[in-house]
C-alpha cells in the first residue's frame, strides 16, 4: 500500500449518464493524482465494448444477449427522460453545444490518465462475452481482485 | 472497534441483478475475513421476504403494498431487459448453465458466512413489512445503527 | 482536515424515493455529528429547485429540458411501482400517516443540521439550471471540490 490516494468504482449500470458521472470522477480523481480503478460488472461492462461486431463462438443464448445490449458506450441509452428516444439525442447535442466529452472521449481520457479499466470475469461469463470483444487495454479480475483495491481505498462508490 | 476491515452495504434496490452483486461483494468481502453487514432498506427489504404469505394484521394500503411488492429474493426482477418478461428467466437459465448460484443461495452462503442482514424498521414500517414475513435470523435497525458500522468501514457502498 | 468524522453523497438520482434515502442517511450523519456533504449531479439537481417558475433567459432546449424536469423535491417521482400514477401519492399518503418526514422537510432539516448542500456546477450547465432557479443557501462547485471532501470521508456514497 503507498501513500497515494485512491478511489475505486464500481460500474454496474449500463446508463449512459451514470457512466459519464462514472468516469468524470475517475478522471477527476486521477488528476488529483489518486490511484483510480473502474470495475465494470454486469450491465456496465458495454461500455468496454468494441462498436463493431466480433466474430467470435456463442451459444445461442450469447448471441441474443449479445444482440440486445448496446455495443459501446457511444449506444448506451439514459437512464431517465427517454421521450420518445429524444433522450440521449438531447443530451448529445446539448454536450456538444457546451463543449462536454462524450462518452467514449472520456473513456480515453481515463486511458491516458492510467485509470485501470477492469472486467469483471464472472458477468463477462454470464452475458457471453469475450475479451475479443472488449476495449484493448482492459484488465480482466473478479470480485477479490476489486475488494483487495477497495479496501485500501478513501473514495469507494457503486454506481 | 477491531483490528478487522469491515464492508457495508446498504442494499436500497428491489432489482435481482442489483441484489446479486450485493450479495457477491458481501460474500467476497466475507471470505476476505471482512465484517460485513448488508443494511435493506426500501425495495431492497423485499430480498428478505419469505416466499409464502405469512398472516398478519394490516391495513388495506399495507395489504396492497404486501401484493404488489416480490415475496422473497426468487420473484424480484431485474433492472434492465425486460424483453416481454424474458428478461429474468433469462438470467437464471444462464446462470444455471454456468453453475452461478441463484440470489436464495447467495443469501443462504452470507448467512453462513455471518453476514450481518439487517433490516430496515423505518422502512419497514412505511412499507408495512412485520418482522414474522421476514427470514429468519435477520436484525433490525435504524440508520444510525447503520452509520455506526459504515464510519468505520472501509467499503461502503450503495446498492 | 479535523478530527471530526466526514460523510459524502453524491446525489445523481432523481427519484423521491432514492432522495429520501440520501437526506435520511445525511441527517443521521450530522445527528451522529459528521461533516456532511450532498453533491447533487445531474438529476438529483432537481431536488434544489424551487417550485415556482423563475423567469431565467435560455435557450430553447434549456427551456424544453426546464420544463420536463420536475421543479423540486415534492415533484419528484419513484424509482419504481408506478402503478397509473398511484406509487409517489401511495408512498407519501403512508408517510403522513406514519409521522415520517416528506423530501422538502428533510431538506430543511438538513439545512438546519448544517449540511452542505451543493449543485454540481457542470451539470447545471449542462441543463441549463441556473442559481436563481435554486434553493437558497445552496453552495456551487465541481467534481474537484466534491473528491476534496471525500478523500477525507468515512462514508462516501454514490446514490
Amino acid at each position: 500500500m503507498t501513500d497515494k490516494k485512491r478511489t475505486t468504482i464500481v460500474l454496474f449500470s449500463g446508463d449512459y449518464d451514470k457512466a459519464m458521472a462514472a468516469y468524470i470522477i475517475a478522471n477527476g480523481a486521477a488528476a488529483y493524482d489518486h490511484e483510480v480503478t473502474i470495475f465494470h460488472t454486469f450491465w456496465g461492462l458495454n461500455a468496454l465494448r468494441k462498436d463493431e461486431n466480433i466474430e467470435v463462438k456463442k451459444s445461442f443464448m450469447e448471441k441474443m444477449f449479445g444482440k440486445m445490449m448496446p455495443r459501446g458506450a457511444d449506444k448506451m441509452g439514459l437512464s431517465k427522460m427517454h421521450f420518445a428516444g429524444m433522450g440521449p439525442k438531447m443530451i448529445k447535442g446539448i454536450m456538444k453545444k457546451h463543449n462536454a466529452l462524450p462518452l467514449p472521449d472520456l473513456i480515453e481520457m481515463a486511458k491516458e490518465q492510467e485509470v485501470k479499466l477492469v472486467a469483471c470475469t464472472m458477468t463477462m461469463d454470464l452475458l457471453g462475452l469475450q475479451k475479443e470483444e472488449l476495449l484493448d487495454g482492459v484488465e480482466y479480475a473478479g470480485v477479490a481482485a476489486y475488494l483487495g483495491d477497495a479496501q485500501d481505498g478513501q473514495v469507494n462508490l457503486f454506481i
